[in-house]
């Protein structure tokens, strides 16, 4: 069964915001055994609408469509799928009531350009919005399923949970797609693929390997498409065993989840903790970690010291250091990462400090050079880097290798090794 | 000029990764004057890139690709790309040349998938690519210009800012498009449409407003297109000027920037400082700070106290307190903010405490509890909020909720309004 997605909103054509509605769909979509064909983005523009939706029909049985369902004058979805389908525009009770019990509960008054969200054209079934005001519109039209949701996302996310997915999974008899991943670090794409080569050549033609390279790690992802569930994930985990113990020295994860997930696992099973002290990340290492659910069991919390004060005052590095080295260097991020372990009282530390950018770099420390220091107790490991001059990416990859020097660690893997 | 962008793979349709190049390039190519018609992501199967090129020639004058490049198998967009124009494969020594260079750079010894990756289609002309291994190609086809890049980020980045943009601004006289962006915050998208409907029919047929919800926000995006630059500028400069001045109260920008930014420009013209002390956002607002370049001048770090230990030890929270009304309360978010502010000597500070789920919850403080106060030497504002039981929503929505009350604090406006 396959499906496209046509998100529509100038705003994400001018990249103004990241489409990220469809890479959620497209996750829950595969979950439930419908393989997304493509995701469109187009303008909120009636012949763009029209085009892609006659060129989606081509392509796909399940079409989902979302945005374009605001009340003011930039959205003409509504009118457009009336033209598409040879529908009129009819108020829908139920839509209204839900409109006026939301103005109600936050005291608006209503007016107008709300009470026309609740129109839908006449050859669709509403799908209940409980998170606003715009209704989802399911369409049968030709052995194709057209769903039109709005594109706040946690509204389209409410929509797909309590109605979209369940229907499409009663309605359809569809094959079982099987995905395993295996997270690896330390060896590039194509050496992994030189050392698995003979594994990858002997699969079956229904079984895929993707390659996912994404800074210092590759995520190898296997995809089987079959009928019967059982027997997919048999042969998929049958060839992934094959693979992980080839490369078994390069995996970090045999499911798909992140470095920092792997380390918050690694700790709680080993019953210890983490603190970080950053200063060029700004809290950002913080945040990865504190983005997994029950990341609290092993992470205490840290400090952000972005000035030098708080880099005396949160974490005792001492201020000859700091005037001596700078705050960039090895014995600030050292006296930082055993600052924030004995300050915090925990079993292992992240520290590091650098010139994100895209200001403030010298001709002996330009921009995107960054200190990271692991400690444990018994042990602390520090590391140059020299990235780009893009802060975002400098923060980015600061926390991706402060994990895998990390990880490392953890692990009683030398530093030289795999990097 | 119209452009279409096609992103190549299967781990977008797949929602494995978010595709963020469309976004950047969408922004860059606005930035020349080209219009992106469409984005469209497909899978790295033949017939779909050949569907979408087909498709894609139809739509637009202008196609850049993305993805599909990598030297693994996966990867079969050059092979697809000669099927398409009648070419072949040939070795570009250029490209063999930087492929070399980077081998020897990092010590690999070179295999023969690398080698590959310098073959292209004898009709194209090669980009190089500064930043990775697989060289980007420029088609030009039926007076179509087609491009095709690796979908690393930086490494198509890289392309697009030393090659594809200016190349194709010195090819293509084009019109020009300007926005401009007032955010406001407040008042719901359908209550300001009514505030400046006037204004809104009175805008030339070649103006358009956009209105852009997000959490509390709404972003008014104005666009205009016209071969008179300074013209189309003037336009809009005035028709933005009159939606200004009708609901300035509102108004927290008038140009395209965060609120965070907001606060960061407010905190530098008056000389002032900020700090944060984060338990349930765990480092989130100080990241969305520290991502602004410059914030070192205004933001001097933080805390972020995840266990009830933390909290006590950097920024002195009582344990009385924490023991009668728990980590989640009124009195702890409020002890947090003013214990920030006088240990890190700010001007301002943020707090937040809650429970960001998916655990965690009590029959008192559900998930999605959330307590935030900011602090200024003279006042500190506590507020309570119930979101929902999505834990990566709820941290956003607490940095953005935490963000608008520092921004009413700032500006003397009363927390009863505008929310």
């Amino acid at each position: 069964m396959l499906a496209e997605i046509i998100t529509i909103g100038d705003e994400i054509l001018i990249g103004q915001v990241v489409d990220t509605n469809s890479a959620w769909m497209g996750q829950k979509l595969n979950d439930i055994g419908i393989s997304v064909k493509q995701i469109t983005s187009i303008s909120d523009k009636r012949e763009a609408i029209l085009t892609a939706l006659n060129e989606a029909c081509s392509h796909a049985n399940i079409i989902l469509i979302t945005g374009g369902l605001g009340p003011t004058k930039d959205d003409i979805t509504k009118h457009t799928l009336c033209e598409f389908f040879g529908a009129s525009l009819v108020m829908n009770d139920d839509a209204l009531n839900n409109v006026k019990e939301i103005f109600k509960r936050f005291n608006r008054p209503l007016i107008e350009v709300n009470v026309r969200q609740a129109e839908v054209p006449d050859n669709c079934q509403v799908i209940q919005n409980k998170n606003g005001t715009a209704p989802g519109m399911w369409f049968e039209y030709n052995d194709k399923i057209i769903v039109s949701m709005p594109g706040v996302p946690f509204e389209m996310v409410g929509m797909m949970e309590g109605y979209v997915l369940p229907e499409l999974q009663k309605r359809f008899n569809i094959d079982t797609i099987f995905h395993k991943t295996i997270i690896t670090a330390g060896l590039g794409e194509s050496f992994l693929a030189k050392e698995i080569e003979d594994i990858e050549d002997g699969l079956p033609e229904h079984i895929k390997l993707a390659y996912l390279p994404k800074l210092g790690q590759v995520r190898l992802r296997l995809s089987a498409i079959g009928t019967n569930k059982e027997h997919v994930e048999k042969e998929v985990e049958s060839a992934s065993g094959l693979i992980i113990n080839r490369i078994k020295k390069y995996v970090v994860a045999t499911e798909d989840i992140t470095l920092q997930e792997a380390i918050l696992n690694h700790l709680k099973v080993n019953n210890q903790t983490l603190t970080t002290a950053e200063s060029c990340t700004g809290g950002y290492i913080a945040h990865l970690i504190t983005s997994i659910p029950g990341s609290s069991n092993a992470y205490v919390g840290g400090a952000v010291t972005y000035s030098n004060q708080l880099k005396q005052q949160m974490i005792g590095v001492k201020a000859e250091t700091l005037q001596a080295f700078g705050a960039v260097s090895e014995q600030t991020v050292t006296e930082m990462a055993l600052g924030a372990l004995a300050t915090y009282h925990t079993d292992f530390a992240i520290a590091c400090s650098g010139i994100a950018g895209p200001d403030g770099g010298t001709s002996d420390k330009p921009v995107g050079t960054i200190w990271i220091a692991v400690a444990s107790k018994d042990k602390v490991i520090a590391k140059k880097f020299l990235f780009g001059n893009k802060r975002l990416q400098n923060i980015e990859r600061t926390a991706t290798s402060s994990f895998y020097m990390l990880w490392k660690l953890m692990n009683n893997i030398a530093t030289e090794e795999m990097l």
